[in-house]
């Protein structure tokens, strides 16, 4: 009985080529919480910056996070925080030249940002019970992909 | 000029007690990837084998993702997977005997879940174009938190 | 006194040539083992695609567990599972274009898959005093290295 | 459809004892390989130290090598090598106060230790095709368990 | 022939007690790039709350950097930076409830935070040549260790 | 509000050329501890091995350690230890074909090793008191670069 359940894609007859792709997410919070994010106002320090370093660090990362990823050399990872009035929007743009695309690390990197500023927003958002009736992240897609 | 820009909340005081935290999130994908889910059918392998995998490592590695996480002994990781008409949900709950809750570990493994599920569907849901028209990581929420 | 203990060896001025390197290796165990694997019948999960996974990610993580080696862009990972009477062998194939051989790679992505087959079987191993009478992992070995 | 792949077993509430594991396994060299060794003349390093130290990292890194593995806080690893006249034998002895066994970690360990032997003396071994007719891990057990 | 080269020391004997340490290191930089610092004008970014980030990630990290240190589970992490007139300074300081001191994770926290503050003002530091004539880390010390 | 707070540089469009770094570094070490390594009389083990073992693995983790630094494939690294009167010097020259400098990589190895020779010197610096009266890293600087 020979069985084959998971493999990575052969990219190795690909062609190397520029790649860069563009990911954004959302992170739903109460508007008391980007308030006090717009003052500098967290006991834990500034989500922006925080969101922006766990960007760069998991697009490095995303091997490990993403089992079937191929390991490869980001040039480029460049990330933007914008506020809304319920919400933070992380967006990161990965470049890199490689056989295959950098999606997953764009995708990845976005998810990280997004997860710490949920860990330093944690304190506001909790409700009486420590739950979390409202704080949600959302919408993570790719907005753009480049090959040329 | 002395700066503090970040630091760990300070759990040394804090008794040890039952944590456990569920999270939940979704991928929307085209329901001709369900479909093709449903079957089996995917290239690269069981996406949702792999989401569970991918779900119970980034609990244990989620200290280095969250950046100012500290690091636990999770003492369980439950991942369960559903799948709807044009989404995936995945459903993950951890526990640990902890001075601190374990949400962010339950966040970061279904965050890591459906990062793994987009990578093994990517080639169905990309257009003529290489674009990802209608993917999208959504309503990732702490569906409950114990604590006792 | 100065003293040199261990050197990376100097690739630096060596070819980039394709280089692929095909490793397996068993775990023994129990025949009623092999029966409950054969019928999806571990609590844990299945082992075949968990051990497949594993070889994956492992690949990615040899430069930290062999010291010596080089950090390497892997382009394919294939991991194909056999089930015998009474053991399980795993057979990974790993190809790059490098500097340098991918042995090591499909040698730790070997040890890796079967290590975790002895983690999902372990309760089915297991004698009354909790010993191991009978499970081994054997014969590791490099069945082909191709470099053109 | 509710699917569940796969779990970590849960060890909630289980007590904390004390565990210990010994695990031991060989690397089959050539006669000549084992002199070279045993008169310190390997280019890259002793390999007696560089299993050693692997080893003690390996043991660190078990969550991450095994997916389903708890992580652990060891407190004692202690990796003993022995060279026989084909062969070079690493035992490797993990203690901790935990919840759940340590033999996984004394098996990776084990595991990485002679991955790092195999490394070391590959230049040694390789025939003039650059196979390795002769070189295999072999017998990777685990030779005793305590929990008191 | 048996031989041991490196053991973790054993501590599964000693008592769980509260641990406390402080280490502290100073970058010597230019005092141009000290001002660059004040003003906020780094092209990379503001080096504080990198170095912040980097400390208390390291703090995590030390069981992989630091070969027979034990794996601890860190209950605070305190960065702090101080600006002189031609040198940065980072103190962090660690707690725990362990079986041994936590001076290394504050060692290879004030580590990882100097090396960062180096990468973001590389570009200031470098001379024509790409050399650096006068950038060192220096004085990296435990400022105070505290056992209860 | 849209914010920008770390990004990597842009090395997309830079050649990839020879780059080599060659860093170094001290730890102040008691007289009698040096008598001690020279021995060979540690305890914990041969710090010079650990040491440059250490420096190996560390260039490899520079990605994760230095949160801005591109992800490299290193072709070669070569550590040095040299003993002093009261203290114990580590070099370790780095080399790649990359887009960027690889000092960073060298600084993050000599960084390493010396608090692993801290580590493993710790029982024979400490004061009565558990404190370390005179133990310092020193002097870690980048001796030579290339890029050619």
């Amino acid at each position: 009985m020979v069985l084959v359940r998971f493999k990575q894609v052969d990219i190795s007859n690909k062609p190397v080529v520029y790649r860069e792709a563009t990911a954004a997410g959302r992170i739903k919070l109460k508007p008391s919480t980007i308030s006090l994010i717009r003052k500098g106002g967290l006991e834990k320090g500034d989500p922006v910056a925080l969101a922006s370093t766990a960007a760069i660090l998991a697009v490095k990362s995303t091997p490990s996070i993403v089992a079937l990823a191929h390991p490869l050399k980001v040039e480029r990872t460049e990330p933007v925080v914008k506020l809304g009035k319920d919400w933070v929007e992380v967006t990161v743009t990965v470049a890199a030249h490689e056989k295959t695309g950098v999606e997953m690390e764009a995708l990845t990197a976005v998810s990280a940002a997004l997860l710490n500023i949920w860990d330093v927003t944690k304190a506001y958002e909790k409700d009486n019970e420590g739950q979390y009736p409202s704080t949600a992240i959302e919408w993570i897609r790719v907005t753009k992909k480049v090959k040329r």
